[in-house]
């Protein structure tokens, strides 16, 4: 059986959205399965000595533009929310502490209730009280949940997440790696389809 | 009449080189011209902040590997050239100074000519001696040729063609504004494409 691809993503990351709304369709395409990794965009870019895409002058006025355009092209609903970029360490403790107690598949609805949450209905998701919503909607114990997602293990299973994918050379989002071919941005996935069509690229 | 497509380009960038490799078969598909703008990403980087992509940790190296494979991809023969980035104040004035007195049309023939003297052959095109060759080789006076695009004419015009550039929001490259609308990106082709198709995207 192949490996997974490996997806990683920021949840305040609109393209890392964009590319989790369409990477479970690509991989069953190519019967493959995907291992989801919330990382912190912060921290990482505190690394690089990067800054978020959206304060780059110029840069990010067209980024906001290219967003809503490259969705439409998609089909991909989305809304830029006011309250953008956010601070996700929360929603992506939940989807840890979710993926250790419900198991992966569920951590996956999380995820992606989650950045739809945000991206197309403006909440903010990096809220606990948001969180234990979305959460409870999907018929998990939300209160229970943001209890434990605060716990020192969870903080501490997150940041060795995020140190995993720098090691690996992750430096955005979104991120996938196929057998230690790295993609970055929504926009390889053209690429990555050829290369699990094909074997290579 | 449509009104051209506007496309801007440092002669250092390599997926510069890859979208002129593809831009006039793709306007010619729906019955457009492109117009040529040879601009300078060192002056348009100082204003925006930015560094030059390959210089970036991590993004960097991924950056070649991604040029690379996105060149295979498209099927676009490409080298990185081992003298990379350059200054290519010289090439854009040449370019300018062909457009003068050859043409448009010859003057995007020297370009095309010089992106694959550098991201095929290897030849440093930010100097005189190769672009007088370039130029010679496509049966212009190269001698000539490398003489007037030192005048201060030539440096003017350069100057005020990045300017008007930054002006109309350019910020990268490639950079491609359709009757407003703008692209920033060889991998944006496809909602380029898009677009030039259904008239609106």
């Amino acid at each position: 059986m192949s490996s997974p691809l490996h997806f990683y993503f920021d949840f305040s990351s609109p393209y890392g959205y964009l590319a989790a709304m369409k990477i479970d369709e690509l991989a069953k395409k190519y019967s493959r399965q995907v291992e989801w990794h919330p990382i912190l965009l912060g921290v990482i870019f505190k690394a690089t000595g990067t800054i978020p895409l959206v304060n780059v002058p110029l840069k990010g006025e067209y980024s906001k533009h290219d967003l809503i355009r490259t969705a439409r092209f998609h089909q991909i609903p989305f809304k830029l929310p006011e309250n953008f970029p956010i601070s996700t360490h929360n929603t992506a403790r939940a989807m840890l502490c979710l993926a250790n107690e419900q198991g992966k598949e569920n951590a996956v609805k999380f995820a992606k209730a989650a950045y739809r949450a945000y991206f197309v209905d403006g909440i903010n998701i990096g809220e606990t009280e948001h969180i234990a919503q979305i959460a409870t909607k999907l018929g998990f114990d939300g209160d229970s949940l943001t209890n434990k997602m605060a716990s020192q293990e969870i903080k501490d299973q997150l940041k060795m997440e995020v140190e995993s994918a720098q090691k690996q050379g992750v430096f955005g989002s979104p991120f996938v790696i196929n057998d230690n071919e790295p993609f970055w941005g929504f926009d390889r996935f053209d690429q990555i389809e050829a290369l699990l069509k094909n074997g290579q690229i």
